[in-house]
């Protein structure tokens, strides 16, 4: 009788080709997830996730479900599990939860963060999970363009739809803080497009070091059009955070 | 006519054979920087540290010295030398110093910072800069056995001394505070032998989960014999923090 099973997973994406399966020979979260089930299932089971990550972006809150028969319960199947994964891969938490769960479909927010290091000079021990921007950034006015982000508008400047879908979201937050040489800035949505919060991100540091008005900044979100993104953010300042149901 | 520099360098020791220059095949820290010293200065110039740190141990205030011949001001070197650094390596700050000083032997006293992530699941984030120990720690019991190492000591127990020198040294402090699930440990000493940090740590922690008792760390300590440290903890959740001069 087979359980749907569902996990919180952490993931240092810095190794990955993304989180999404592709071909055999190209590293994803999601092709180790798969490959250390079936060893334990003896066969393959397809595992589900809130969403897919880019390249090189972690997680601290990845959720994620899959079906299977195991006699043994969950605790034994998480330690099972984790025992196996390659040490950049960790399940923090694993339970059984009902057959109509569905980890993509039934999220009502995803929540990002993205940390800058603002500091002048390069910072060995941050470079894996920060981004370094030298120009000093003004989160006052970055807020003030985050601002117009919230709510239910069209970020196709910012980000990529699934194919034959429109790139409509609902921003609940999004916000900047700023800690010494580090900002962090925030972001809940129902979903996110494909490099949004980095588009964003990119776009805001724009702002934030002189380079673009907050009117820019408007009128390049109202565009609509890819192109208009201010510059994407690196990968690795980027975490999912959480996923909410 | 040649000047003394005086840097404070950060890095992460991941990828690295210890601080020390060794052959020529095996990376060190110091051999990276001594070969782009080397390559701006057109000839050897060798760089003195305030101390040798193990192998995988990180920095972010290692000091160094070195003399050199350039004529461009001391902001155009150090923009040249970080230009050509790996990314695991960073000069922090760069200056003038007078001759007489000597980062090993002008230094009064250096400070580690020892980091554990103390919850149960692994964490593929902190992976690189803490050390996952899953049993509880007390840190309360950790400190009552850590007040034994502060005063003038043999520390032969936790770490081995330079041939032909005693392992007696100057602890001033050293202390645990917990922070959630992380636990940090603070150690100022004049000196430290090679590995005694971790030699202390990795003792600690087993008076920490109960497997020792204090009085038995005192023991190990007073016989001051290598043999009878309780563990080194790994090298990654070390951090020379500063040097004091």
């Amino acid at each position: 009788m087979s359980v749907r099973y569902k996990a919180i997973v952490e993931y240092d994406g810095g190794a990955y080709q993304g989180y999404q399966r592709q071909e055999d020979h190209i590293a994803t979260v999601q092709g180790e997830i798969e490959a250390v089930i079936a060893e334990i299932a003896r066969q393959h089971v397809t595992v589900y996730a809130s969403g897919r990550t880019d390249a090189g972006v972690h997680a601290v809150g990845q959720v994620i479900a899959f079906d299977m028969a195991w006699k043994y319960g969950a605790n034994a199947l998480h330690r099972a599990i984790n025992r196996k994964l390659p040490m950049d891969i960790s399940f923090l938490s694993l339970g059984e939860v009902d057959n109509e769960f569905h980890p993509r479909f039934s999220a009502k927010r995803r929540g990002y963060r993205y940390t800058v290091y603002n500091g002048v000079e390069r910072r060995p021990l941050l470079r894996h999970q920060t981004w370094h921007v030298k120009d000093r950034l003004d989160a006052a006015v970055m807020n003030e363009a985050a601002h117009y982000l919230i709510g239910h508008h069209d970020f196709g400047t910012f980000g990529t739809p699934p194919i034959g879908t429109n790139s409509v979201r609902d921003i609940f937050h999004a916000q900047w803080e700023r800690d010494g040489e580090f900002l962090y800035f925030d972001i809940v949505a129902t979903a996110f497009l494909r490099r949004m919060v980095r588009g964003i991100v990119g776009s805001l540091a724009l702002v934030g070091k002189g380079s673009w008005s907050v009117e820019q900044f408007r009128a390049a979100m109202a565009a609509c059009e890819r192109s208009r993104t201010g510059a994407s953010a690196p990968p690795q300042g980027l975490v999912l955070q959480f996923v909410e149901y």
